[in-house]
């Protein structure tokens, strides 16, 4: 079979593959990214790429995304064109996935990082036990007498339980075999890795001397856009470095549903998938131990959490039913395995533990948040938001927990938004209109590329204020604006002028851009209004609202209240809470009980199924308006009183 | 490297081997199977082969084993020998080891076998439970419905509550992936595979439709001669088949102690003598299934039971501590392992488990034999002895139990006696004087080739009896007769004459081989009475005397009492249990309780170290006399009156 070299403009990266390989495919194996919403399926749009040397074959149905003037320019879409000659190809700006704002994490709990195995534990709250999922214990020996002669295993053991309180153990045959020479050529002195398996633990490595100092844990958020890793000292539980990069699951498709639908379709859809997070996380890992000078052997354990189906695919689970009413994943709990068995390189008897899901849609992201903001280990009722491409939403105290989880539309994440895009590099992300005069911030200060969801709130609730739009989202045409025009078939409001963008075209927003963001913000508000009500309880009795993901640490509140996506409550209750995914899956790792904790977190929280929850879409319905249809829940927003 | 053909006679068997490759090697290729005590040392004499084709390279040291005529006739020792040239070798009859009377089992408790796991519990036996190690559960699972949509392998967990009472279950990840597709494809008729580890149930297989029924385990004795594998039905209970062959590992020394020190020499010792007895088991299996018809992927569990030096061989454990003071192995308790992790051939998935040990010298097998006769289930006090080169005795009831070990020294094997063999074709294990005449039973009938260890007690017997010998074995030379002769530098007696023998040679009794028989008795005598003295109890008290393994089945009782091998009691108490070690095992795979139990068992056996024991060796003293010195421990026995 004959191969062409495909050559990236402006990376400059050249590749070579066979004859008819498709172009994203070329694309993702010389590392290039280009943005997929659809998961190649020639749906989205979403990755026009111009061809300017050399013949593709092209799917004609793809015709329609384009001008035509990118058509006579050379333009297709990646997923529908194949290699069949040498080509150099350009990747416009907006079909680029540049470096996004990977959220690390940030604490908004006290949780305790002992420097020693032996701190206090404080029975009041299981979560500051410092117990390490894995941990090396050193210990010096008697030798054997006459007196003394069990077992080489059971003097270990015995050594473990004059240290530790624990009882039962087991141990691996591997570990056994050549026990007899390390004891007795170490002079009895010897470091055991332990590792907790349910209700036992497991000594799965022995090593000479005090390597106790040695030991290594990764905390890992498998998010759908971005995964990242957290390498954690497990002596001390010092954070010893972090880590991020996007999913590269991404060629495949921008969003869960789209990925199931590539896993369940013909071909090695889900291998596909489970070994670009795999190889997501080994590069990671490799990064993060070579910049810190950390020996990839003594990495004896990880947690991951990430939404029921990033940890099936992260797990190589078939994820198809979870898409299908009745919503049922393979598993919400899953097993301890050896990291080895899914090819993440750790020491190889180091042990992966993946975070619990509540249900399809309400991950063990969600866990590990609630986790990780100690809702469920508190009597005052809270609440959790995450807002991605779904809107998923914990509440609860010690007693009881509820969740929820609405399809926002990818909006808040730049999708289904003409000149939507991720927040990175060149994104409008802060929009403001005063006496007239329009002004934007983007990311990295860099020439306008696309608009991003804190943008689109802000644009959305300027456009409200000034009375651009009326409160369903209706551009006002009787005000004559230079900003405002008829583009096609419907009006819009240029954000940014042609000369001001990177490239070359005015950057719009469109009548129906701003119907796709109502209707985010109104999924996200109907479900938390649906959950509150189902609790029997008002807004003014939640405690404290927690926003966690990427979206929201760069929200602005009172606008994201004045649209009404957030419920009109003192602003001082919402927080930021960073990545707490990544945040509850350290705490997981850090301590053995709160990871044990997740598993009874997932156990009591009792998933509302919005889609057959009647309720909810009369809740969804009533907050298709700016910020709501009912007034009294809105009390604060004033732009409609005038 | 040049290579050479050697041809083996009788056999005819030939094989092509580098030059200066051991003749024994050659042997054990060809699976020609020569005598070996020494573990090709060059210390026993046993390997004895002629060269009658050929030339070799031998080591002279060896000279000292053989006649002038031997030397003349080209003959060798195989283990001290290299090929050099293409070969003829003849192995003559007393080198061979031949196809032995292997012992399977043969029940002494009434071990319930029922037709279903359905069967009535009771309580008052936990042996009595029928709840195989691996289970295989036929579902028929509702498909989810909006109202129950737990995940995939929570309904299967579900289902398998419902028919069983077990709680905790863990699933591995490779039976999660798939598991989607398998459910919906047939219908949610699916069988799962559950195995017991410690206190959970793991779900280790997923079947499409019913596949109860193909359900097997496998029993497994370990022996240092003989390896027996039992073929059981795990649905019924039933013994599908039995198959035994002779350990490999003799081809590197015959009895434990030349084992250890072949494994812990220079080379890969240990890992020959773990493979061997892979390859045995695995060819054992291979055969069973064979022959009945079974899928080998239908077998789901093994339970393996050994002395503690044969387990930690079966299981590549390092065994050198074990015969060096203080007597300290790896492990006492094994882990369960997968089978597959020391290459056995079973279902991928499948489990073996290995009986517990007490101490260096009294192993599984003893355990799994205590197990076997219920002694430790029961108020009454009994004893169990297994004489084999090592004597084991375990004394107690369901309230205590003790146990010693003591180093027979090979006579009951055929070890140490000049003419002496293992109980194979050609043996003689019958002899009796009437009247000044002397009568032979060989075994086969065949033209005695040697003595084995029955035989040797019938003769010493019979030579006390008749005044041939005195008290302490020596011969009366003032008796003149045409079988009383003096050979080289001490008497003997000849047992059958060169015209009847196999060799052509004289078979003879020599006075030194009499003075081992009498030690050996005299060590497994003095270990029966230090135990029972060492509780403080009588024989009389002792309810019965279980004599289990190879050597128990073809005993005298009367004349084994008579030399003072057993004590002089009722022999209505002193009872054959067989292979009591592979009815243990198989009641283990049978009965997960009973597989639990042996655990408790291996616990709660105090070991009597009798060489650090004072009493033991004035016991041993007094007992090196025909019956004994203390004329008061066998009132029954009358020869010494007269």
């Amino acid at each position: 079979m004959s191969s062409y070299k495909v050559k990236f403009i402006p990376d400059g990266k050249e590749v070579e593959v066979a004859a008819n390989t498709k172009l994203i495919e070329a694309a993702k194996k010389a590392g290039v990214y280009v943005n997929s919403l659809c998961g190649g399926q020639g749906a989205c749009g979403k990755c026009k790429v111009q061809i300017t040397r050399g013949k593709v074959e092209s799917d004609t149905h793809a015709i329609g995304f384009f001008s035509k003037e990118e058509i006579k320019n050379g333009y297709a879409l990646a997923c529908q064109t194949e290699v069949i000659d040498d080509l150099e190809v350009f990747i416009p700006p907006e079909s680029r996935i540049e470096e996004e704002q990977i959220l690390i994490d940030e604490s908004v709990v006290d949780y305790s990082k002992p420097e020693k195995l032996s701190v206090a534990r404080v029975a009041s709250d299981p979560l500051s036990f410092f117990e390490p999922l894995s941990q090396k214990i050193y210990l010096e020996l008697p030798a054997p007498t006459s007196e003394d002669n069990i077992s080489d295993i059971d003097r270990i053991i015995r050594g473990v339980r004059k240290k530790l309180r624990y009882q039962s153990f087991e141990i691996s045959l591997h570990c056994l075999q050549g026990l007899s020479a390390k004891l007795r050529n170490n002079n009895w002195k010897i470091t055991a890795t332990i590792v907790k398996h349910g209700d036992i633990w497991r000594i799965t490595q022995i090593e000479p001397g005090d390597t106790s100092d040695n030991n290594y844990g990764v905390a890992i958020d498998v998010g759908t856009t971005t995964i990242v890793a957290q390498l954690v000292h497990l002596k001390t539980g010092k954070v010893i470095g972090v880590e991020g990069s996007h999913n590269l699951q991404a060629h495949y498709g921008e969003d869960v549903i789209s990925r199931i639908v590539f896993s369940c379709g013909r071909g090695k859809g889900l291998n596909a998938l489970h070994e670009s997070v795999v190889e997501n996380i080994n590069s990671l890992i490799k990064n993060l131990c070579e910049t810190k000078g950390v020996d990839i052997e003594d990495i004896t354990s990880i947690v991951a959490a990430g939404n029921t189906t990033m940890s099936h695919l992260f797990l190589g689970l078939v994820p198809c039913s979870i898409r299908l009413d009745p919503y049922v994943p393979t598993a919400h709990v899953f097993p301890q395995i050896l990291a080895g068995e899914i090819n993440i390189n750790i020491n190889p008897d180091g042990v992966l533990e993946t975070i619990a899901d509540v249900a399809s849609y309400v991950g063990g992201d969600i866990v590990a948040g609630v986790l990780a903001t100690g809702i469920a280990d508190k009597p005052e009722t809270k609440i959790l938001i995450d807002v991605g491409t779904n809107g998923e939403i914990a509440m609860g105290n010690n007693d009881w927990m509820v969740c929820c989880s609405a399809s926002a539309g990818p909006a808040f994440e730049g999708g289904g938004i003409s000149c939507g895009m991720r927040a990175t590099l060149g994104a409008i992300e802060r929009i403001e209109i005063i006496n007239d005069k329009l002004k934007y911030k983007s990311i990295g200060r860099a020439k306008p590329r696309g608009i991003c969801g804190s943008g689109m709130i802000d644009c959305v609730y300027e456009f409200v204020r000034n009375k651009i739009i009326d409160q369903q989202g209706h551009f006002n045409l009787s005000t004559k604006h230079e900003r405002l025009i008829e583009t096609d078939d419907e009006p819009g409001y240029i954000i940014a002028f042609s000369n001001e963008t990177e490239t070359g075209k005015d950057l719009t927003i469109k009548e129906s851009d701003i119907s796709n963001l109502i209707r985010s913000k109104g999924a996200v508000f109907a479900a938390i209004k649906s959950l509150v009500d189902y609790v029997g309880m008002g807004f003014d009795e939640v405690d404290t609202f927690f926003v966690a993901g990427g979206f929201g640490n760069y929200l602005n509140i009172p606008k994201a209240i004045a649209i009404g996506l957030l419920p009109d409550i003192d602003p001082e209750k919402i927080k930021f809470v960073g990545n707490s995914s990544l945040m509850g899956a350290r705490m997981a790792l850090l301590s053995s009980h709160a990871f044990d904790r997740t598993v009874e977190i997932a156990k009591m929280m009792t998933n509302i199924e919005l889609s057959t929850y009647l309720p909810f879409m009369d809740e969804y319905v009533a907050s298709l308006f700016l910020p709501h249809t009912e007034k009294r829940l809105f009390p604060s927003v004033d732009y409609w009183q005038e």
